[in-house]
């Protein structure tokens, strides 16, 4: 199921470049379903908690950032995390830089293409009790995504149920 | 010559563990040699750029800040950089996480681990007029590195003359 599942994502992940909005992120009316979720204003100037690359189908460079809410409990080792809390996961196409390499002397160097989507994770017990408290969406291009994208996002966030359903962890 | 440079900075990124306090980043009241940098002040909160990833000797994933000069700047597609811009290289061990490769079901995932050093690069156009108007700093574990690591610093971004000598991109 899970494969199947990531295989999705990896589809919309691969499916092309995205226009985002430079300043803060493109603002976007629609709700992500299930959770209705909008996209959160300004959430491209959050702060970094940490970044990461993932590999295979998913193939991108990502930054997890926090909202004021997020990166506090986060210095703070605080769990549960508030309510209000919100933790950004952007990521972008991994892209080899000829240039980089021209100057290291060797092909090493990877950097952020075009953007793949935004995923957002937002907590708030009442509301999102029936999954850890968090309430999960996904963006693509400012859209959100499917209803199916979302239903594997908490059995996925259940492994690390000891740190508040959430993977990563502050980069020092 | 760059390479052995390299070769020098990677012996540096990789020697172990660094400590850096979690609100701000440490600050150090020791200058950086020759262009006399210091650390500035909350750069840990400054906003994203881009993110990166070096294999090779480096084998760290990194973040590239900014001050909101540099950030702005870098949103209006501003060249040249302005004085007073600053832009903050983070960087962390490349470390596989066992716990999200057991979630993905394959190994693919890659985190940052320890700190490994911090770079900054601080426009000047009249102090730092014999580099392109850039000042060049590298510190570890919150104290500056030695004046030979630095002297690399502008003939290997010599390259990206075009660009301001600056060679990451905003991350859309």
């Amino acid at each position: 199921m899970r494969s199947v599942a990531y295989g999705f994502f990896a589809v919309i992940a691969l499916s092309g470049a995205v226009y985002m909005a430079q300043a803060g992120g493109r603002a976007d009316d629609k709700a992500s379903p299930i959770f209705g979720i909008k996209i959160p204003a300004g959430y491209r100037d959050w702060k970094l908690i940490s970044v990461a690359h993932e590999e295979g189908n998913l193939n991108d460079i990502r930054a997890i950032l926090g909202n004021d809410i997020a990166i506090k409990a986060y210095r703070e080792e605080k769990l549960l995390f508030p309510d209000g809390t919100i933790i950004a996961r952007l990521a972008w196409s991994y892209v080899p830089s000829e240039e980089n390499n021209k100057v290291f002397g060797r092909p090493q160097s990877f950097v952020a293409g075009s953007a793949t989507n935004v995923q957002f994770m937002v907590k708030d017990s009442k509301k999102y009790a029936a999954t850890g408290g968090w309430g999960f969406a996904q963006f693509k291009d400012g859209k959100p995504d499917l209803t199916a994208a979302l239903t594997t996002c908490f059995p996925c966030h259940e492994p690390v149920k000891a740190r508040d359903f959430v993977f990563t962890r502050y980069a020092p």
